[in-house]
Parts: C-alpha cells; structure tokens; sequence
C-alpha cells in the first residue's frame, strides 16, 4: 500500500478489499477438525477463514511479510538492525520469518517465553527484563548454558552481583546488558553515571560479559502525531546516548544499544549508536497503533498494515440498531480503541462483555448482519489479544495455509 | 466473616491476617517443579504460595469452600436452588465442589466449555448462550448424545427449527430452555408474547423438550448499592416473570427460570417462579465486587471473601514512591478496579502495562518492598483473569495443597 494520505476509516476500509473468495456453504471447521485436515504439516483441503468456527484468531501471512519486509528494508536503510520483540506474538514460526529477513535475534520480556523460543529453535535471544530471583536467575544461566546467543538484562550492582554467581556456579560466562530507565521509571537503572559504575561493575565481574545497553521507551510508542513522538523519544532516549558516549569513553562494550519499538521504528536511528530496535507489534498492527498516525499520513498509521484478526459470528440480530456477537473480552480484551469491522463502515464494536461483542450501526452503516452471519474485527491491542489463544490460523487469499501454534502463550513467569 | 459494617479498605486489609507461614529460605517453584512434587496427586513437600514463582494465580481453598458454603445455605433458606457458572472458573474441580455442596447444576457460555466439562466427569450442564451455526449445533447435539443432563438455550424461532432438525437427524430429543431478554438486548427473545410464541414452538417440534426458561440480567449484578440493585434487577426480571406466568397458564414447562448473579444472589429469589440463579464470580469475588456493597454494609460487598489471588514479585524498587512487579495485564488483565494488594494498605496497583505492574506508595503505606519480595493480590474481575493461565495453586493455610487445571481456559468458542 502507497504511504499517501488516507483517513483511519478509508486505511481501514481498504484493508477488507482482499475478500475474494467466500464459499456458498459455510461449514465452520472447529479447532481439531482443521487440525486432522493437516497431513505433515500440509493441507489437504481449502478451507476459507470464513469456514472456521469462531471465535479465531488470524493472520494473513501476505501482510504479515509485507510488514516483515517493510521493516527490514527500513531500518536496513537507517542503518540500524531490527530485534524484534516475541512478546507480541509469542510464535516461534514468526520469529524465525524475522530471523529470516535478516533481523539480528528476538527479544522476550519473560525467562519462560525464553526457554519457548529456544524450544522450538530460536537461539539469538535478548531478555529484556531482570531475572531477579534466584529461581528465574537459575533458569536463566540453563538457558544460557545451552544457547550461547542469550543475553539478559540487569538494572542494579545486586543483580549484576547474583548473576554472576550463578553464572560461574554453572562455570559459565553469561553475556548482560544494562537496561537503562528512559524515564518511566519502571525498569532499568538511571543513565549517566549510575549505569556506567554498572557497566563497569558488570565488566569485572567473573561470571557477566558486558555486550552493551538497552533502553526500550515504551511510554513514547503511542505519542499521537509523528513530530510530537519524534521529539518525545529523542529527547528521553538524550540519557541513553550519554550513558552510550560514556561506556565509550571508559572502553566498555557498546556492541549492543538496543532501543526503540513500532511507533518509533523510523525515528530511533537518529539516536548516535543505537544499533537496533526491539518492534513488536510491526507484524500484526491494531486499532491503538493505527490511531497514533505517521509521518506522511497523520490521520492514520498506514506504514504497517492491519494482519491480524479475529473471526466472530453473530449470536443475536433481533433487536434494533445492533447485533450480538461471540466475541467478547475473553476473545478481544478490553483495550481501547475496540476492535474495528474488517472493511465495513458506520459501525462500532465493543468487547466490554466477558462473552459477547456488541455491534452498534451508525447512520449509513455499510451493511446489517444476520445470526449466523460472520465478521472479521481488527484487533484493538496486538500483544494481549494474542495471550488469549493456542493457536493462530495463518491465512493466504482468504484460505488456511496453516495453523501456528502461540507457543509461549500464557508464559508470563 | 460476620457480616458486619466494614469499610472496603479494613475488608480487603483483614483478609490478609492468614499470612501465618513464610519459610525463610523463599526458593521459588516454576510450574513444572511444583508439578513435580506430587506423586500419585498427593503433595509430596510443604511448599508455600510465597515460594510460587510468579505471577502465579492462587485460590484459598478455606475461603472457597466457605463461599459455596455461604451459597449453598441462602439459597436453601430462600427456597431456591444454585446453578454456579462455569465460565468463572473453568475449572471442572471446583464445578464439582459446587455440585457436591448441592448446586442442580453447572451453567457455561461456550459449548467448547461445556464439553470440557463433561470430559472431566460434571453430568448436569446447561448451556446459557443460543449455538447458532451448523458446527456450533451438530457439537452441541454431540454433546447431548453423551450427555444426558446437557439443556441449550434457544432465543429464535428459527434457530429452534435448526435445533431440532440436528436432533431429530441423530434420533434425539434435545433439552431447551428459553432465553427471554432481562432489556439489555444482547441476548434473548422478547419476554411476553414473543416468549410465548418460541416456547410453544419447542414444545411442538419433535427433536426438542422445552425445560423452561432463563433470564440473566448481566447488567444488574455490578450496580452499586443494595437497594438500587434490588429495584433494577426485580424490575427487570418482570418481563420473564410474565413470561413465566404465560408457560404456566398454557400448560408449558417451567421445570427451570433460572436467573440471577453473585450480585443478586439474595434477591432474586423475590422473583415468582424463580427455580435458580446462574452465580459464577461468588466462589472467587474480586476488586469489582467488593466495591458493589452488600445488603448489610454498604461499605463493601463481604458477603463472600476474595479466594482468589496473584502472587507477583518485585522486579524494581529503585525509584522513590513505587516499585514494578512482574504482574502486568497478561496476568491480570486492565479490569478496572486494579488489583489490590492483600493485606497492605496505603498503596495503589496498576497492571496497565502488558508485562509489568506498578505499585505506587501513598502516604501512610504499611509497608514497602525491596526487589524481590513478593506480593498477593486480590483480581480486579475473575472471569477473564482465570482464563489468561492454564492452572491455579489450591492453597491451604498457605501451603499448596494440589494443583487445579483450568480444563476450559480459552475455550471461548
């Protein structure tokens, strides 16, 4: 899709154009009906999305590459590299696809989403939280024991001191960063001199091999309106690029300054050093990252397109003005904005209720629906929507290609 | 508990006096180790829930069963009986404690939750939601072939034609109830004629037996205030009471009028005809519940104690006035109150963020924590919190005492 100006709606709108192929009998093919239509990993029958019993959760693998690409090609031409984040989507089999294209490892926020990536063959791997008891200290160095291309973050002497027990109890090296605080104080240690003295702690500990820093702003991600976002995480990202000038000053390793994420995919390079962003959501997009807007569009943030959804069918349509559907918070989450009607207008869905969608028309809705009728909603918030389901179906021009286990589903310890 | 006039912040800070064991030497089972020391389904070592690796979710086994128990004895005074929702929980266990302790049987949302349940041995369910499509329908036929205590709910009538073709084709006949609208228009027939009219049709059509009716007025149970409460949910049960008196004077069924939630367990028994009420969140309770009042303190609903909670560890504690847990919407969802950390006061939680919670200090905090402690919180709302893990520690006095699968976490379809 061309980077021209387009309003939320008509972005929106625009992405249902790709449903060309619905079959005249729905049949509705529950979770392990699809899974016996797989023979070695391969199908043996079209199914459409529209068939799958709801609801599901999906991802259009054509869109999903399209973003992978755009990315690559992007901080490829900021000079920078991408490590994207496996937070969002938990799916070993997209992690490799950005391996794949050229990303240089993955990130997991939890020691457990760790050891799932690695499971399934992953082994370029940056933790980005602190393991800070001696039970997730522990499964972090066997981790480290037989994936030599984990790395895990500190943020304080005491950790960085535990760490290095554990690693030479083990008779291991473990290779750290320095996370550093962008200013939400919510992790990492404070930049300038405070993450130097760690750093150097870091350096003469005989268990730690300092790679670097890493400082994620999460806070700036969704600052509505490119210049204002661009302001924001440069100038919070000002304490990193210090602390950065001083590891390079003290002969500290700076081979690692990782930072960034979606919403600040094209700005972070300016940062001086940094070498790579941790994007998460960039594969599947959704509502929230839609609404924040980008540089050559401000209406809508059209850079990355919407690939993932979930397929909901209408339970009630008796009612005036409104339909009833089977997903609810437990399918969508309550984050806001809510999900959005793939390639419909004049209509708001809400998944406040626990079990149910509410769908309201507008004036000048674009259609009605019946009971039994289906929708596709565009997720409201990539991350936790994705924490909900076992599975995904990966979709091409509308049919099951195949079926992507969320392998690190509920990891969250 | 007596119930007596109690503030919500004495409530909540009173059930935490149980805190009677902590091992000095906190270790910190994961999940596969803790799954390791039972031999045979029995504990083979004491393990305190301070010693769980976390976030992990917890329940008190002592105030769970005191919750069924507190159920079990109004109800009976009231005349009525319970049949506890199994989309709270999830968990076929506790469905059967539920049973044992005399509820006529368990409610679900999704026919995948019903026959999750029916796989792990509960008899008597009855499915709250209308299956639609052919696949949601020929499932729960299935169902209902095994499974001589599974009723549906049916809202239309031609879903009731659709019904009872799939039952007549596999040589049953089916049970059903009526699901009459309490006014939410999310689900349900129009209570009075339109009722009347879907109820003789079941009654007429070969593959179905009509059982009665439901009515579940989802948006009375959160209202605050007694009184308000009461008078909205008995206005609103009007409809189906009419609608009760219409099967009555033609001679139809109403073995079944099932109504009702944990937060008008002890009103809607006022309701002529009532046989029942579909309470789910009462086992657990939750931060939602607790700021409804109950009929003998205003202050805070205590009729039931909050059994469930979260385990979660400080991660950082190195900025003045809060500190970040690993517990963030993953494992507590954005529900709204936040979670509330047992047992402590003067402190606000947030789990706003995907992985991390932020505890922030007020003045007069009774305490603060350093990194590594842990903390227990009281879930913001039960339902969708439950269904973000695939088990939860039973806890007595502290000690793990089983683990609990949650056989229908995400079985939302």
């Amino acid at each position: 899709m061309p980077k021209q100006s387009m309003s939320r709606r008509r972005f929106l709108q625009s992405t249902g154009a790709a449903a060309i192929w619905l079959p005249t009998s729905v049949r509705g093919y529950s979770s392990s009906e699809m899974q016996a239509l797989f023979v070695d990993g391969v199908m043996q029958q079209d199914v459409s999305k529209w068939e799958l019993d709801t609801p599901a959760l999906c991802v259009d693998i054509d869109l999903l590459e399209s973003n992978i690409a755009t990315m690559q090609s992007t901080t490829a031409a900021n000079g920078i590299a991408s490590r994207p984040h496996a937070k969002t989507h938990k799916t070993p089999i997209i992690a490799q696809m950005q391996l794949d294209s050229g990303s240089v490892g993955i990130c997991t926020a939890k020691v457990s989403e760790a050891e799932a990536m690695f499971q399934h063959g992953i082994e370029q791997i940056l933790m980005t939280t602190t393991n800070v008891t001696a039970t997730k200290i522990r499964r972090a160095m066997n981790l480290r024991e037989s994936c030599s291309g984990f790395i895990q973050a500190t943020d304080s002497p005491e950790n960085a001191r535990l760490l290095s027990a554990a690693a030479v109890a083990k008779g291991l090296v473990a290779d750290v960063v320095i996370d550093v605080d962008p200013g939400g104080h919510r992790t990492g240690i404070t930049p300038g001199q405070p993450a130097l003295r760690l750093a150097q702690l870091v350096d003469s500990l005989p268990g730690l091999r300092l790679r670097g820093l890493l400082c994620y702003d999460g806070g700036s991600q969704h600052v509505k309106g490119f210049a204002a976002r661009k302001q924001q995480t440069l100038e919070r990202l000002m304490g990193a690029t210090e602390t950065y000038d001083l590891f390079q000053g003290s002969g500290l390793s700076t081979e690692i300054f990782s930072g960034g994420g979606t919403g600040t995919y094209n700005i972070d390079h300016d940062t001086r050093g940094l070498t790579d962003i941790q994007v998460g959501s960039y594969v599947f997009m959704d509502a929230q990252y839609i609404d924040i807007g980008g540089e050559s569009n401000a209406e809508a943030y059209t850079d990355f397109q919407p690939s993932l959804t979930i397929m909901t069918t209408v339970l009630n349509a008796q009612y005036q003005g409104r339909a009833t559907t089977d997903a609810g918070a437990k399918a969508c989450t309550i984050n806001r904005p809510w999900p959005v009607v793939k390639g419909e207008s004049g209509m708001s869905y809400t998944s406040g209720s626990d079990e149910f969608g509410s769908l309201v028309y507008e004036a000048g809705a674009s259609r009605t629906y019946k009971v039994g009728d289906k929708l596709e909603l565009i997720v409201s918030h990539c991350d936790p929507v994705v924490n909900l389901y076992n599975q995904m179906y990966a979709i091409r021009n509308d049919r099951v290609e195949a079926i992507w286990q969320i392998a690190a589903r509920g990891m969250s310890a």
